[in-house]
Protein backbone atom coordinates (compact mmCIF):
# COMPACT_ATOMS: atom_id res chain seq x y z
CA UNK A 1 0.00 0.00 0.00
CA UNK A 2 2.07 3.18 -1.71
CA UNK A 3 0.60 5.90 0.21
CA UNK A 4 0.94 9.79 -1.58
CA UNK A 5 1.88 11.09 1.94
CA UNK A 6 4.46 10.10 4.06
CA UNK A 7 2.79 11.56 7.21
CA UNK A 8 -0.22 9.23 6.56
CA UNK A 9 1.87 6.94 5.90
CA UNK A 10 4.08 7.26 9.53
CA UNK A 11 0.65 7.42 11.35
CA UNK A 12 -0.87 4.22 9.59
CA UNK A 13 2.07 2.25 10.76
CA UNK A 14 2.50 3.39 14.37
CA UNK A 15 -1.82 2.75 14.78
CA UNK A 16 -1.25 -0.77 13.48
CA UNK A 17 1.51 -2.09 16.04
CA UNK A 18 -1.74 -1.68 18.52
CA UNK A 19 -2.65 -5.12 19.23
CA UNK A 20 -5.62 -6.31 17.14
CA UNK A 21 -5.28 -3.36 14.49
CA UNK A 22 -4.72 -3.90 10.95
CA UNK A 23 -2.79 -1.84 8.59
CA UNK A 24 -6.62 -1.81 6.90
CA UNK A 25 -8.29 -1.25 10.17
CA UNK A 26 -5.17 1.72 10.92
CA UNK A 27 -6.23 3.56 7.70
CA UNK A 28 -9.64 3.93 8.90
CA UNK A 29 -8.71 5.40 12.09
CA UNK A 30 -6.24 7.52 10.36
CA UNK A 31 -8.95 8.74 8.13
CA UNK A 32 -10.87 9.62 11.46
CA UNK A 33 -8.47 11.01 13.10
CA UNK A 34 -8.30 13.40 9.78
CA UNK A 35 -11.83 14.46 9.49
CA UNK A 36 -11.29 16.26 13.19
CA UNK A 37 -10.62 19.61 14.61
CA UNK A 38 -6.79 20.35 15.25
CA UNK A 39 -7.11 20.61 18.95
CA UNK A 40 -9.05 17.16 19.56
CA UNK A 41 -6.60 15.42 18.09
CA UNK A 42 -3.82 17.02 20.18
CA UNK A 43 -5.79 16.25 23.04
CA UNK A 44 -6.07 12.52 21.66
CA UNK A 45 -2.26 12.79 21.25
CA UNK A 46 -1.30 14.06 24.58
CA UNK A 47 -3.48 11.64 26.77
CA UNK A 48 -1.21 9.14 25.12
CA UNK A 49 1.72 10.63 25.50
CA UNK A 50 1.62 11.58 29.26
CA UNK A 51 -0.21 8.47 29.97
CA UNK A 52 3.21 6.76 29.65
CA UNK A 53 5.19 9.43 30.24
CA UNK A 54 3.71 10.63 33.13
CA UNK A 55 2.25 6.83 34.82
CA UNK A 56 3.21 5.99 38.09
CA UNK A 57 2.24 2.89 40.15
CA UNK A 58 1.47 2.44 43.80
CA UNK A 59 4.28 1.56 46.25
CA UNK A 60 2.29 -0.89 47.68
CA UNK A 61 0.75 -3.29 45.26
CA UNK A 62 1.95 -2.24 42.20
CA UNK A 63 -1.65 -0.88 40.66
CA UNK A 64 -1.24 2.01 38.11
CA UNK A 65 -1.73 5.50 40.54
CA UNK A 66 -1.67 9.06 39.98
CA UNK A 67 -0.22 9.24 43.43
CA UNK A 68 2.86 7.16 45.45
CA UNK A 69 -0.11 5.03 46.63
CA UNK A 70 -3.04 4.29 44.98
CA UNK A 71 -6.78 5.05 46.10
CA UNK A 72 -7.51 1.54 47.06
CA UNK A 73 -4.26 1.10 49.56
CA UNK A 74 -4.83 4.41 50.95
CA UNK A 75 -9.08 3.61 51.76
CA UNK A 76 -9.20 2.44 55.59
CA UNK A 77 -11.79 0.92 54.90
CA UNK A 78 -10.72 -2.05 53.01
CA UNK A 79 -9.28 -5.03 55.22
CA UNK A 80 -5.34 -4.73 54.56
CA UNK A 81 -4.96 -8.39 55.62
CA UNK A 82 -6.37 -9.44 52.58
CA UNK A 83 -4.43 -9.62 49.75
CA UNK A 84 -5.65 -10.46 46.11
CA UNK A 85 -3.38 -11.42 43.60
CA UNK A 86 -3.89 -10.09 39.98
CA UNK A 87 -2.17 -10.66 36.48
CA UNK A 88 -2.79 -7.20 35.79
CA UNK A 89 -4.69 -3.61 36.07
CA UNK A 90 -7.71 -4.90 34.12
CA UNK A 91 -8.41 -8.03 36.63
CA UNK A 92 -8.48 -5.12 39.68
CA UNK A 93 -10.79 -3.39 37.46
CA UNK A 94 -12.91 -6.47 36.29
CA UNK A 95 -12.82 -7.50 40.42
CA UNK A 96 -14.05 -3.69 41.48
CA UNK A 97 -16.96 -3.61 39.56
CA UNK A 98 -18.37 -6.70 41.26
CA UNK A 99 -18.66 -4.33 44.33
CA UNK A 100 -18.06 -7.99 46.00
CA UNK A 101 -14.51 -7.53 47.12
CA UNK A 102 -13.10 -4.96 50.32
CA UNK A 103 -9.81 -6.49 50.75
CA UNK A 104 -6.28 -4.77 49.16
CA UNK A 105 -4.61 -5.69 45.87
CA UNK A 106 -1.19 -7.00 44.80
CA UNK A 107 -0.84 -6.57 40.54
CA UNK A 108 2.13 -8.83 39.76
CA UNK A 109 2.13 -7.45 36.03
CA UNK A 110 1.89 -10.72 34.15
CA UNK A 111 2.30 -14.44 34.61
CA UNK A 112 5.21 -16.69 34.53
CA UNK A 113 5.62 -17.59 30.88
CA UNK A 114 8.49 -19.56 30.31
CA UNK A 115 7.90 -20.37 26.52
CA UNK A 116 7.98 -16.29 26.17
CA UNK A 117 10.68 -15.99 28.91
CA UNK A 118 9.21 -14.69 31.65
CA UNK A 119 10.04 -16.04 34.98
CA UNK A 120 9.14 -14.94 38.56
CA UNK A 121 11.35 -12.16 38.81
CA UNK A 122 10.33 -10.45 35.64
CA UNK A 123 6.86 -9.83 37.68
CA UNK A 124 6.32 -8.37 40.92
CA UNK A 125 6.71 -11.24 43.07
CA UNK A 126 9.55 -9.93 45.52
CA UNK A 127 7.04 -7.15 46.34
CA UNK A 128 4.44 -9.50 47.48
CA UNK A 129 6.58 -11.34 49.75
CA UNK A 130 7.86 -8.40 51.29
CA UNK A 131 4.16 -6.90 51.56
CA UNK A 132 3.54 -10.52 52.84
CA UNK A 133 6.53 -10.58 55.64
CA UNK A 134 6.04 -7.26 56.98
CA UNK A 135 2.99 -6.05 56.57
CA UNK A 136 -0.65 -7.43 58.48
CA UNK A 137 -1.30 -9.76 55.51
CA UNK A 138 -3.71 -12.84 56.45
CA UNK A 139 -4.98 -14.19 53.06
CA UNK A 140 -3.42 -14.21 49.92
CA UNK A 141 -6.21 -14.79 47.46
CA UNK A 142 -4.73 -15.99 44.12
CA UNK A 143 -7.32 -14.64 41.37
CA UNK A 144 -5.09 -16.02 38.31
CA UNK A 145 -6.73 -16.77 35.22
CA UNK A 146 -7.46 -20.35 34.22
CA UNK A 147 -4.54 -20.75 32.09
CA UNK A 148 -1.57 -23.13 31.92
CA UNK A 149 0.55 -20.05 32.58
CA UNK A 150 -1.99 -18.95 35.43
CA UNK A 151 -1.84 -22.59 37.15
CA UNK A 152 2.27 -22.18 36.77
CA UNK A 153 1.73 -18.78 38.75
CA UNK A 154 -0.65 -20.21 41.10
CA UNK A 155 1.62 -22.81 41.69
CA UNK A 156 4.63 -20.91 42.38
CA UNK A 157 3.51 -18.60 44.55
CA UNK A 158 2.06 -21.06 46.90
CA UNK A 159 5.18 -22.82 47.21
CA UNK A 160 6.66 -19.50 48.05
CA UNK A 161 4.49 -18.50 50.77
CA UNK A 162 3.77 -21.43 52.27
CA UNK A 163 6.14 -20.91 55.08
CA UNK A 164 5.47 -17.10 55.39
CA UNK A 165 2.64 -18.19 58.29
CA UNK A 166 -0.48 -16.60 55.57
CA UNK A 167 -3.70 -18.70 54.30
CA UNK A 168 -3.23 -18.99 50.90
CA UNK A 169 -6.43 -19.58 48.94
CA UNK A 170 -7.87 -19.11 45.08
CA UNK A 171 -10.77 -17.95 43.05
CA UNK A 172 -13.59 -20.68 42.57
CA UNK A 173 -13.77 -22.45 39.14
CA UNK A 174 -17.10 -23.98 38.28
CA UNK A 175 -19.69 -23.15 35.78
CA UNK A 176 -20.92 -19.70 35.12
CA UNK A 177 -23.79 -18.47 36.65
CA UNK A 178 -26.79 -18.25 34.45
CA UNK A 179 -25.22 -20.83 32.11
CA UNK A 180 -26.52 -24.20 31.01
CA UNK A 181 -24.23 -27.14 32.05
CA UNK A 182 -24.07 -28.79 28.66
CA UNK A 183 -22.24 -25.42 27.28
CA UNK A 184 -19.69 -25.68 29.92
CA UNK A 185 -16.14 -27.30 28.52
CA UNK A 186 -15.47 -30.79 30.59
CA UNK A 187 -12.87 -29.71 32.46
CA UNK A 188 -14.74 -26.54 34.10
CA UNK A 189 -17.52 -28.87 34.73
CA UNK A 190 -15.22 -31.52 36.41
CA UNK A 191 -13.93 -29.21 38.74
CA UNK A 192 -17.43 -27.62 39.43
CA UNK A 193 -17.77 -31.30 40.85
CA UNK A 194 -14.91 -32.11 42.36
CA UNK A 195 -15.21 -28.98 44.09
CA UNK A 196 -18.64 -29.36 45.11
CA UNK A 197 -19.78 -27.53 48.43
CA UNK A 198 -22.55 -28.02 51.05
CA UNK A 199 -26.06 -26.80 49.56
CA UNK A 200 -27.02 -23.10 51.58
CA UNK A 201 -31.11 -22.61 51.70
CA UNK A 202 -31.40 -19.29 50.84
CA UNK A 203 -28.60 -18.79 48.48
CA UNK A 204 -30.63 -18.69 45.06
CA UNK A 205 -27.98 -18.70 42.30
CA UNK B 1 -15.76 1.70 35.26
CA UNK B 2 -14.00 3.30 38.18
CA UNK B 3 -9.88 3.46 37.18
CA UNK B 4 -7.25 4.57 40.23
CA UNK B 5 -5.54 6.36 37.81
CA UNK B 6 -6.48 9.83 35.84
CA UNK B 7 -4.22 9.17 33.43
CA UNK B 8 -5.40 6.08 32.42
CA UNK B 9 -8.74 7.61 32.44
CA UNK B 10 -8.22 9.73 29.86
CA UNK B 11 -5.93 7.68 27.36
CA UNK B 12 -8.89 5.14 27.73
CA UNK B 13 -11.27 7.84 27.45
CA UNK B 14 -9.79 9.11 23.83
CA UNK B 15 -8.84 5.66 22.30
CA UNK B 16 -12.52 4.86 22.76
CA UNK B 17 -13.42 7.99 20.40
CA UNK B 18 -12.12 5.68 17.68
CA UNK B 19 -14.27 4.27 15.16
CA UNK B 20 -15.44 0.71 16.06
CA UNK B 21 -13.13 0.43 19.83
CA UNK B 22 -15.04 0.27 22.83
CA UNK B 23 -14.10 1.16 25.77
CA UNK B 24 -12.68 -2.37 27.04
CA UNK B 25 -10.85 -2.37 23.93
CA UNK B 26 -9.72 0.91 24.29
CA UNK B 27 -8.60 -0.13 27.65
CA UNK B 28 -6.61 -2.91 26.07
CA UNK B 29 -4.62 -0.91 23.84
CA UNK B 30 -3.86 1.42 26.49
CA UNK B 31 -2.38 -1.61 28.79
CA UNK B 32 -0.21 -2.12 25.56
CA UNK B 33 1.00 1.07 25.21
CA UNK B 34 1.37 1.39 28.95
CA UNK B 35 3.97 -1.55 28.17
CA UNK B 36 6.11 -0.18 25.66
CA UNK B 37 9.25 2.22 26.29
CA UNK B 38 8.76 5.89 26.64
CA UNK B 39 10.42 6.90 23.24
CA UNK B 40 7.96 4.38 21.37
CA UNK B 41 5.02 6.19 22.89
CA UNK B 42 6.24 9.72 22.00
CA UNK B 43 6.55 8.46 18.62
CA UNK B 44 3.28 6.76 17.88
CA UNK B 45 1.79 10.33 19.78
CA UNK B 46 3.78 12.23 17.64
CA UNK B 47 2.85 10.35 14.62
CA UNK B 48 -0.60 11.11 15.21
CA UNK B 49 -0.35 14.69 16.24
CA UNK B 50 1.50 15.96 13.33
CA UNK B 51 -0.79 13.87 10.72
CA UNK B 52 -3.30 16.06 11.48
CA UNK B 53 -1.06 19.44 12.42
CA UNK B 54 0.46 19.62 9.36
CA UNK B 55 -1.33 17.39 7.23
CA UNK B 56 -1.82 19.38 3.18
CA UNK B 57 -4.25 18.49 0.58
CA UNK B 58 -3.13 18.68 -3.39
CA UNK B 59 -4.00 21.93 -4.81
CA UNK B 60 -5.19 20.41 -7.58
CA UNK B 61 -7.00 16.66 -6.91
CA UNK B 62 -7.41 17.18 -2.86
CA UNK B 63 -5.71 14.43 -2.28
CA UNK B 64 -3.86 13.67 0.95
CA UNK B 65 0.00 15.26 0.29
CA UNK B 66 3.13 16.54 1.66
CA UNK B 67 3.79 19.24 -1.33
CA UNK B 68 1.55 21.44 -3.07
CA UNK B 69 0.69 18.87 -5.31
CA UNK B 70 0.93 15.16 -4.72
CA UNK B 71 2.88 12.87 -6.22
CA UNK B 72 -0.25 11.49 -8.72
CA UNK B 73 -0.76 14.61 -9.71
CA UNK B 74 2.86 15.99 -10.31
CA UNK B 75 3.52 12.24 -12.47
CA UNK B 76 3.78 12.88 -16.54
CA UNK B 77 3.04 9.68 -17.22
CA UNK B 78 -0.24 10.04 -16.16
CA UNK B 79 -3.55 10.70 -18.61
CA UNK B 80 -4.53 14.59 -17.12
CA UNK B 81 -7.53 14.41 -19.26
CA UNK B 82 -8.71 11.50 -17.73
CA UNK B 83 -9.95 12.34 -13.92
CA UNK B 84 -11.37 9.55 -11.51
CA UNK B 85 -13.78 11.32 -9.02
CA UNK B 86 -14.14 9.23 -5.79
CA UNK B 87 -15.24 9.93 -2.15
CA UNK B 88 -11.70 9.15 -0.07
CA UNK B 89 -8.51 9.05 -0.31
CA UNK B 90 -9.32 4.90 0.94
CA UNK B 91 -10.87 4.41 -2.49
CA UNK B 92 -7.43 6.65 -4.31
CA UNK B 93 -5.09 3.61 -2.76
CA UNK B 94 -7.73 0.55 -3.71
CA UNK B 95 -7.93 2.18 -7.51
CA UNK B 96 -3.79 2.61 -7.23
CA UNK B 97 -3.68 -0.85 -5.75
CA UNK B 98 -5.28 -2.56 -9.51
CA UNK B 99 -2.55 -1.12 -11.02
CA UNK B 100 -5.24 -0.34 -13.92
CA UNK B 101 -5.56 3.31 -13.48
CA UNK B 102 -3.37 5.42 -15.33
CA UNK B 103 -5.46 8.85 -15.35
CA UNK B 104 -5.74 11.54 -12.39
CA UNK B 105 -8.43 11.91 -9.53
CA UNK B 106 -10.73 13.94 -7.74
CA UNK B 107 -11.62 13.49 -3.86
CA UNK B 108 -14.54 14.92 -3.15
CA UNK B 109 -13.90 13.89 1.01
CA UNK B 110 -17.84 12.39 1.02
CA UNK B 111 -20.63 11.87 -0.52
CA UNK B 112 -24.17 13.69 -0.74
CA UNK B 113 -25.90 12.70 2.28
CA UNK B 114 -28.53 14.88 2.68
CA UNK B 115 -29.55 12.78 6.20
CA UNK B 116 -26.37 13.38 7.58
CA UNK B 117 -26.32 17.47 6.13
CA UNK B 118 -23.72 16.52 3.74
CA UNK B 119 -24.88 18.73 0.29
CA UNK B 120 -22.95 18.88 -2.61
CA UNK B 121 -20.98 22.17 -1.20
CA UNK B 122 -19.55 20.73 2.07
CA UNK B 123 -17.33 18.08 -0.46
CA UNK B 124 -14.51 19.25 -3.27
CA UNK B 125 -17.15 19.71 -6.06
CA UNK B 126 -16.10 23.29 -6.88
CA UNK B 127 -12.75 22.66 -7.53
CA UNK B 128 -14.17 19.29 -9.69
CA UNK B 129 -16.06 21.96 -11.84
CA UNK B 130 -13.04 24.76 -12.16
CA UNK B 131 -10.54 21.93 -13.33
CA UNK B 132 -13.07 20.07 -16.01
CA UNK B 133 -13.92 23.66 -17.15
CA UNK B 134 -9.71 25.04 -16.94
CA UNK B 135 -7.94 21.81 -17.31
CA UNK B 136 -7.27 19.16 -20.40
CA UNK B 137 -9.86 16.96 -18.98
CA UNK B 138 -11.56 14.63 -21.65
CA UNK B 139 -13.12 12.26 -19.20
CA UNK B 140 -14.84 12.22 -15.89
CA UNK B 141 -15.10 8.37 -14.32
CA UNK B 142 -17.26 8.51 -11.08
CA UNK B 143 -15.87 5.45 -8.84
CA UNK B 144 -18.79 5.89 -6.14
CA UNK B 145 -19.69 3.25 -3.55
CA UNK B 146 -22.62 1.61 -4.87
CA UNK B 147 -24.66 3.31 -1.89
CA UNK B 148 -27.63 5.31 -2.14
CA UNK B 149 -25.78 8.21 -1.19
CA UNK B 150 -23.24 6.95 -3.92
CA UNK B 151 -25.93 7.23 -6.61
CA UNK B 152 -27.14 10.36 -5.47
CA UNK B 153 -23.88 11.97 -5.62
CA UNK B 154 -22.71 10.80 -9.50
CA UNK B 155 -26.75 11.93 -10.38
CA UNK B 156 -25.49 15.29 -9.49
CA UNK B 157 -22.69 15.11 -10.52
CA UNK B 158 -23.52 13.72 -14.18
CA UNK B 159 -26.15 16.88 -14.40
CA UNK B 160 -23.50 19.58 -13.21
CA UNK B 161 -20.88 18.02 -15.28
CA UNK B 162 -23.03 17.92 -18.35
CA UNK B 163 -23.05 21.13 -20.14
CA UNK B 164 -19.04 20.88 -19.44
CA UNK B 165 -17.76 19.24 -22.69
CA UNK B 166 -16.53 16.34 -21.03
CA UNK B 167 -17.38 12.81 -21.14
CA UNK B 168 -18.82 11.22 -18.08
CA UNK B 169 -18.63 7.66 -17.13
CA UNK B 170 -19.21 5.26 -14.10
CA UNK B 171 -17.32 2.30 -12.77
CA UNK B 172 -19.07 -1.45 -14.56
CA UNK B 173 -21.50 -2.77 -11.47
CA UNK B 174 -21.52 -6.66 -11.69
CA UNK B 175 -20.76 -9.54 -10.50
CA UNK B 176 -17.19 -10.25 -8.64
CA UNK B 177 -14.89 -12.04 -10.20
CA UNK B 178 -14.65 -14.99 -9.28
CA UNK B 179 -17.76 -15.26 -7.06
CA UNK B 180 -20.85 -17.33 -8.07
CA UNK B 181 -23.73 -16.30 -9.46
CA UNK B 182 -25.98 -17.56 -7.02
CA UNK B 183 -24.17 -15.68 -3.95
CA UNK B 184 -24.56 -12.50 -5.71
CA UNK B 185 -27.03 -9.72 -4.52
CA UNK B 186 -30.56 -9.49 -6.45
CA UNK B 187 -30.13 -6.55 -8.05
CA UNK B 188 -26.28 -6.58 -9.07
CA UNK B 189 -26.88 -9.69 -10.70
CA UNK B 190 -29.89 -7.98 -12.59
CA UNK B 191 -27.53 -4.86 -13.10
CA UNK B 192 -24.76 -7.34 -14.41
CA UNK B 193 -27.32 -8.86 -17.17
CA UNK B 194 -28.93 -5.73 -18.59
CA UNK B 195 -25.20 -4.33 -18.75
CA UNK B 196 -24.22 -7.09 -20.85
CA UNK B 197 -21.25 -6.83 -23.67
CA UNK B 198 -19.68 -8.62 -26.68
CA UNK B 199 -17.96 -11.61 -25.46
CA UNK B 200 -14.22 -11.06 -26.29
CA UNK B 201 -12.62 -14.12 -26.94
CA UNK B 202 -9.38 -14.40 -25.59
CA UNK B 203 -11.17 -12.69 -22.81
CA UNK B 204 -10.81 -15.48 -19.45
CA UNK B 205 -12.49 -13.52 -17.03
Amino acid sequence: MALSSSLLEQAVDQLATLPGIGRRTAMRLALDLLRREVHEVTRFSDAIRKLREEVRYCEECCNISDQPRCTICQDPGRDAGLVCVVEDIRDVIAIENTRQYKGLYHVLGGVIDPMNGVGPDDLHTLELFTRVQTGPVREVLLALGGTLEGDTTGFYLNRRLAGMGVLVTTIARGISVGSDLDQADEITLGRSIADRKPYESGQRR
